[in-house]
């Protein structure tokens, strides 16, 4: 049986429905449901407070670190669980700017997620010693990397179109302009294959409930190079990241590497989730898993160009600066996506005019992808977005 | 039927365990088991990515944010959950600052939970201003607050000895001080009656995880007074706290109240059994929770000081200025615990010799109390420890 066949089923996936949004959600793993209930039951129910060391919960955001350290080429030891991506940009950002302290500028782009953007302003606001935003297009970053940028700070696939940056080269020429880097992995952790270590990247952030498929509110994960792990004292200094959180000392002092990267208690049940959602990526290679979504996706770009001319594909045709979503804009295009959820094809709209596709091999399928598209032809030719989007806004309304 | 028997079923207590650290982490509710795999199953599960808005996971943390407010004594609409402990105890002293931007000194106390002065030290050094945390015992705070201090900064309750703070007094000598207040509820909420709104508190965190039961690594809380909730804006600004989320605006703007206090995606899964948790403390009424757990902490004071001699009572022996719980110590004070929880009965040791004890009478009654005075007598009698001990050390090692 094909390895993706076996993993589709592992997955629960509603009756009627063809799930393209997993670049916003993963869907559940069937084994998770279990995971969870045996964590309640056996660990909390019976093990109470002796959990913490005798199920392992204290230790798990280091081990589950390193089993997603395995798909974007870290090191055991360089990435730990917690927190928030939010929080985890915050900490990354705040260490880089301590480590590289002459400089004013941050750079990004502005394709960047908003809420990375927001915590640098926040981050800038509080630091208030002259620090600069600066988020030019993103074709235009590697332009900006002067003699005054201190970090940059890039999500690697954009979230609207899956535009994809070229981590090696601009890791490199932001290091060759005295800049340290910042990768932010939403959309590239079980998308895409990639490199941190090969690339030399400083700092590394993502989330674990979009293609990691951890569910709703999973933890975060951060990867410090271990060449810098040892040397930043953290902005967020919480007991967890302390080297000796239990002997409760008054002063602060930073955990073994990455550690120091905890803050404060983690979140053991979604960490549960997390576990049974990894158990499924452990029986896939990353290069196998981008092969397929680069054929899933050429596949859904053909069949909708084909036919609904009227949609103007916004991702970029190359496969290798396209990460593992495809999107389209129409002006009508909130309408229409709509239209077709309410047909069962579950895809994102994201504003002004963006519908967008996440592809996702360990659960989705060529039947899928032929299903989305001819749903979206439908739509399109029969103009049933119309009267839909009429409904639709009543009810937000 | 006793309101207290009622509660006590609805919790999983394991055979043969009598737990007294619940103000550590809080046992299992039933119905919690059931909530998170439906939460699991018919959420996540079903409806996917539609459960932000269908299961209503989006507005989830304010309106759970209400239901802690009314045991805390906190007007609706000025809660919300989120991220840890220490995190919104980063955001509250942040805002504190920013609202009382002349002045140089966070004062807190040296019996308050390391990890809040961790924090605070964290964000001294990120804002680099000269800023200076003063943590003196806790029976000298009100002698410090002059005119140089910003903040007070205090945790009510004594993680160790459970000794407790006025919450009223200090916050009127800190306000005629000029200084604006913090309290971090950890070991108040569901512990003890709170009345933020009657002592006028400008900020207040805590976790779920202790009395409040919503397990390991449940979310956070934070309240913030209305008055500065539409002023302050969060060091932490994350997209979940902006005015419109999915407008995908470059610009941060913080969102209305409360609401600009969240960062990132809520965790759901734990949020389940937090709403599991809270449905047992909407039976309850604190007074009565807390007349009940003065009685069983009296009872086991007087019956440990009347069986085991040896040991030194260093909670406070004057109910009103006592927490839920109650403290030992005794210079093997690790190895008694050890051997005490080898008897089935659980407590917790903190550094460097208390033995503490949560009383939690949801789930706890007296003959808990007197299995646990009569676990520890029989362990004192027969040096039991000191064999036990050897064996610990063993293990440790």
């Amino acid at each position: 049986m094909d390895i993706f066949e076996r993993t589709r089923a592992m997955f629960h996936l509603p009756e009627g429905v063809t799930y393209l949004d997993g670049n916003s959600l993963g869907p559940l793993p069937i084994a998770a449901q279990e995971r969870v209930d045996a964590m309640l039951r056996d660990q909390w129910g019976e093990m109470l407070i002796t959990g913490w060391n005798k199920a392992g919960w204290m230790d798990q955001p280091a081990r589950v670190g390193d089993r997603i350290a395995r798909l974007i080429g870290a090191p055991s030891g360089s990435v730990v669980m917690g927190d928030t991506l939010s929080i985890k940009v915050y900490q990354a950002l705040a260490s880089a700017l301590e480590l590289n302290p002459g400089r004013k500028v941050i750079l990004s782009d502005s394709g960047n997620f908003p809420s990375d953007l927001y915590m640098a302003d926040g981050l800038i606001r509080t630091l208030d010693r002259g620090l600069e935003l600066k988020a030019p297009a993103p074709e235009e970053v590697a332009a900006h990397l002067d003699s005054d940028v201190a970090v940059l700070m890039l999500t690697q696939v954009d979230y609207r179109t899956g535009r994809m940056h070229d981590m090696e080269a601009l890791t490199r020429a932001a290091h060759a302009a005295g800049a340290l880097v910042i990768w932010d992995l939403a959309h590239s952790a079980g998308a895409v294959p990639v490199d941190l270590a090969g690339c030399d990247a400083d700092f590394a952030v993502g989330c674990s409930y979009k293609f990691l498929n951890s569910g709703p509110g999973g933890p975060a994960f951060i990867y410090v190079h271990p060449k810098h792990a040892t040397q930043v004292r953290p902005a967020l200094s919480g007991w967890l990241g302390h080297e000796q959180p239990f002997a409760f000392d008054p002063d602060y002092r930073p955990g073994a590497g990455i550690e120091r990267m905890r803050v404060g208690t983690p979140p053991v049940i979604q960490m549960a989730a997390l576990e049974a959602a990894l158990d499924i990526w452990d029986l896939v290679d990353m290069d196998a898993v981008r092969a397929r979504s680069i054929e899933l996706s050429e596949l859904f770009i053909a069949l909708v160009e084909e036919k609904c001319p009227e949609l103007t594909v916004v991702s970029p045709r190359d496969p290798a600066t396209r990460g593992s979503q495809v999107a389209f804009s129409h002006p009508e295009g909130y309408a229409i996506m709509q239209a077709l959820i309410s047909k069962g094809v579950i895809g994102d709209f994201r504003a002004p005019d963006i519908l967008r596709f996440g592809i996702t091999p360990l659960y989705t399928n060529s039947n899928d992808i032929i299903r989305a598209a001819s749903t979206l032809h439908k739509i399109m030719e029969e103009r049933l977005w119309d009267r839909d989007a009429y409904r639709v806004r009543a009810r937000v309304t």
